[in-house]
């Protein structure tokens, strides 16, 4: 539970705003690599309360600018992308990827070269990798980008996307540390019981001897609702750990990363499995946009897993061109009363629609003074905790990870061990060294 | 005329103001039992300015609660309504119709009950009396239902509904208090002259001698546009009289009643005739829902009879699946200017939307303090003294009628007279014990 | 560059602005004359933040009155024009074109008599002429119309039509002065160059000694887009002029009308060619009614050229019967960047579009404390300067041209001369007496 001053804090990003502030001290993914032509159509991106114009130029390098023209206000969206920059459908000033004014051309030749440095546009930091847009909104020198894995893998292993969210991103960012929650939002009906995760049981019917441990941790997921959770604290983060009570004696434990300041790794991968990520970056303090990561560090992501990534599964929802889902606030998610008696605990298809609406329906920004929370909520209240004590630091000093790029080639997934395994062997047997960097 | 810190008053019914402490005092419709299925989908409620859900339970019974779980303020909207209860869809904390958590299953048992007691979510009382789910949202005790006439008799006798209104409660009221106003909003045009009401008399073109007493009075409304009116208070409102000039020596009067502190019995009808009354609840300063009943002490209301108000008929307005009029403020109610050269006075179709169209055309909240009221707006003057002097008691103090559920035993309804018979004689005559107990 | 406070001045026109003050001191367009018809629908006007409405009585006559009912605040736009006036559509009182109160039928004769001088609304000054109806929103005496010329011919020889822009008034007017924006905004593309105005200059292709002044003067326009302005002041307003490089030693001269307060002659045209003007009238501060005037001092506008004024053709939109413009703000004036690659400089159909899109992209109010303005905005700068130094003058003080009707019959145009022939001989030649009467 938080205070109203600390609920502000916590989820207000405009430049004026603590957490603003220290947002803007890591790079953020701005926009995807697929949305931006080489001079084609400039691209109105809205981040962190601040309007921006994303564009590709002719070679190729992108820019990420203030939108409105420094002569006279017009907004360069309606610009041209013409030649290594984009002119002002009003008066053909023109601006390059950096936010150089390269011409003036309403101007004599002598006027002109001494506006053009005043007429300069703010332009970001932009570094482009694995298939995203990256961008640093602080100001003077920005760091390293962080060393993600699915920034390490060649493209064939990788798949990327995002989607639009109606609330505010800490929130939503909480759904993603709280695994808890997978023993009922996620959760299938199956002859008026609760059982696992919908999407996967429903395809499969396997019990007994035979059960796979893919099936088992389902089921272990709708038996054991109360997870215990332990939180370790690394140089970039969290590792946020909830145990489960398996088979005979067995612990099933799934571990989650939480990555300064708005990245998760998700948990419910085994070492075969895809991972995932999510970064959550706020628009304005009532929507924001989730970036989906999936990868595999070894192998290939398939054409058929693609495929079904782009229709929306797991963490990637059914989005259309504007990647705004097909489920969605104003439609109730297309919840269906009638299989939320037979076939899914929320009656809401799709696993990244069930963890929107639940957001969501926490209000535009979750009221945190009205709260009773419970153990399972231990991966929230450190979450909460890491980002207001890194809010406090000193004006100058380096928030979290912010400078260290290394500590974020982390892991997550899941690990079944006997009950008796201490969490440290746990980590080291699952992880290794991409467990994290303790602290 | 009133001042705007009355205005204020009149039409402000949030939980911190002061119409709404008193309207807080008494019973009021919440939803129509319709619109609740046994463990179907929580309905949405917003009334006075806060938001609800209600839902029935496995066995029946009506819960009216506050939306959010109490543990991280999901909204218990999307919570699967099973086995007696509402689970929320996040966690699976699950509440009764009374509020009462009944289980949380993340915590441990030992936690879980000391947890329940403080995890009660808000619910208000509630009783379900002819088809209509009726709530008391004050603190403590609730008093005795009202005794409404359509409440004591069979089912098949009553047909009641709602609709959506566009504007602020009181204004909605006082239309209904002002029954002037049916000798132009409601009248209709043939050859080009103003006659009775639209929707009977387009139907009826008998005249003379055999003119039924159900068409004179469409012909006295449309001759007489200025009645005179007479207000007698009673122990749950105020009977409001209208006289008008009726044929040889004889006067045609109107009688309204208002029930404290917003009902209202509609005149119009003859002891033969089905009788009307209506219940304007507050949804937020700038709408409201009007409960619409239909019923008749001594015969059924049959189907053709039900099929027509269904449909929208008098104050039943046609509506979506929603209860939103299908003629609204946004498509300016379809009003047909050649229907008003020719057809009827306004050019809108039906009674409940001329009404609506009006009332919304006076601001989402009317402006009283420009007004330039006459004698026919005596009613309305009553009306809104006496709510301004309910709302002054002493705190403590019971509101008029609130305590009193015997004195909503009242009736409307019209009365033809030779001119010289005193109006105590009239309402005698044509209501006996059920004209109002004086105060 | 404006401050704050001036730019708040120069947009704001509200009852209680100081620019709000000054329009209210001239005649403006209030609504075309087609849009009213006899005895017709009431027509919602909003104009200077004020709500209206007109309408046209039995006699022909345009009312332009406040939309409440004194009695009870129902809109009259619900009434019924009837007889020589607007009926209330609640109890039937009837006000004229004057805003007299002229039937109070819900009172007694001796009660009515006495409230209706009371009961009077609130009525504009009206005149109708040259299919605008023109409405003073000032107190008291209302001056004589301004004489622009297109009142003075005959029907046959004048187009008027209105358009809805979705910015404050004052940046599309400066866009209407900007005439330097010819060589970008209004620019077609051949062979991805950049060509002078592409409306025109896709249906010409002739080049060389038989190229014909039209089109020689869109390349003049493609080839310098730096133009060397001088501002003239006169008796109404200003003549804008700016000088292009022709060919061969001659010079291109544009000269543009501004007109107190805000109404535009623009240039483009040759003796031969139609003349073009615009009033923009505010609507709210953020959005703006642009009245659109085509004439001919000599001769008639054509059925043919009447139907593509009215289709939408240079500063005619294409709007639908609202008069909205069928490519807006909603829809990215439906820009399509493949056209802006091959086709035209922006992308956008339309000479109104282009202008409508750039105005309102500079924001709902642009921002004039940002900018870097050059030689080409001489004639935005003095604009800006004329109207904050009018609004200025002394309580009492009749602001510029508002009392001197005959200051307004000038014309603009373009003008090719030698280029050592002055300014003064220039606007001779061209416009004889209807250059202004300097100032």
């Amino acid at each position: 539970m938080l205070t109203e001053a600390e609920n502000k804090t916590l989820t207000e990003t405009h430049p004026s705003s603590a957490m603003g502030n220290l947002i803007r001290k890591y790079w953020q993914p701005a926009c995807l690599s697929q949305e931006l032509r080489s001079d084609g159509a400039p691209l109105r991106i809205k981040l962190l309360n601040e309007d921006f114009l994303a564009f590709r130029d002719s070679e190729g390098k992108v820019g990420v600018i203030e939108p409105n023209c420094p002569h006279r206000g017009a907004n360069l969206f309606f610009g041209r992308n013409e030649q290594c920059g984009l002119r002002c459908a009003y008066h053909g000033w023109k601006f390059d990827v950096k936010g150089q004014c390269v011409d003036i051309p309403n101007a004599s030749e002598q006027v002109a070269i001494q506006l053009k440095p005043k007429a300069k546009v703010r332009a970001l930091h932009i570094k482009e990798q694995a298939d995203i847009v990256w961008a640093y909104f602080g100001e003077g020198q920005a760091p390293e980008l962080p060393k993600f894995e699915f920034m390490q893998v060649p493209p064939e292993q990788r798949f990327v996307s995002k989607k639009f969210q109606q609330c505010n991103w800490a929130q939503a960012v909480e759904g993603g540390l709280d695994t808890s929650h997978f023993s009922y939002l996620h959760a299938g009906i199956r002859d008026g019981m609760k059982v696992g995760l919908h999407e996967v049981s429903s395809r499969n019917q396997v019990r007994g001897d035979n059960e796979p441990v893919s099936l088992k941790r389902l089921r272990w997921l709708a038996e054991d609702g109360a997870p215990r959770f332990t939180v370790k604290a690394h140089k970039a983060g969290l590792l946020l750990c909830a145990a489960r009570t398996g088979d005979q004696g067995q612990t099933y434990w799934r571990m989650t990363q939480f990555l300064m300041p708005n990245h998760s790794l998700t948990p419910g991968n085994f070492p075969e499995d895809t991972s995932l990520a999510n970064t959550w970056v706020p628009i304005d303090e009532h929507s924001c946009w989730i970036f989906c990561y999936a990868w595999h560090p070894d192998r290939e992501i398939g054409e058929k897993e693609r495929a079904r990534l782009a229709a929306g599964s797991g963490i990637f929802a059914e989005v259309d061109d504007d990647f705004m889902p097909i489920r969605r606030r104003e439609n109730d998610y297309l919840i269906s009363r009638e299989r939320q008696k037979t076939v899914s605990f929320s009656g809401i298809e799709g696993i990244s629609e069930q963890d929107q609406a639940i957001a969501d329906s926490q209000g535009f920004i979750a009221d945190r003074t009205k709260e009773l929370l419970v153990q399972t909520d231990l991966g929230v209240v450190r979450f909460r905790n890491l980002i207001l004590s890194e809010v406090m630091k000193e004006n100058g000093a380096h928030p979290l990870g912010s400078q260290d790029p290394d500590a974020y080639l982390v892991r997550s997934g899941d690990h079944v061990v006997p009950q008796e395994t201490s969490l440290d062997k746990v980590i080291q047997e699952r992880f290794g060294n991409y467990g994290g960097q303790w602290i």
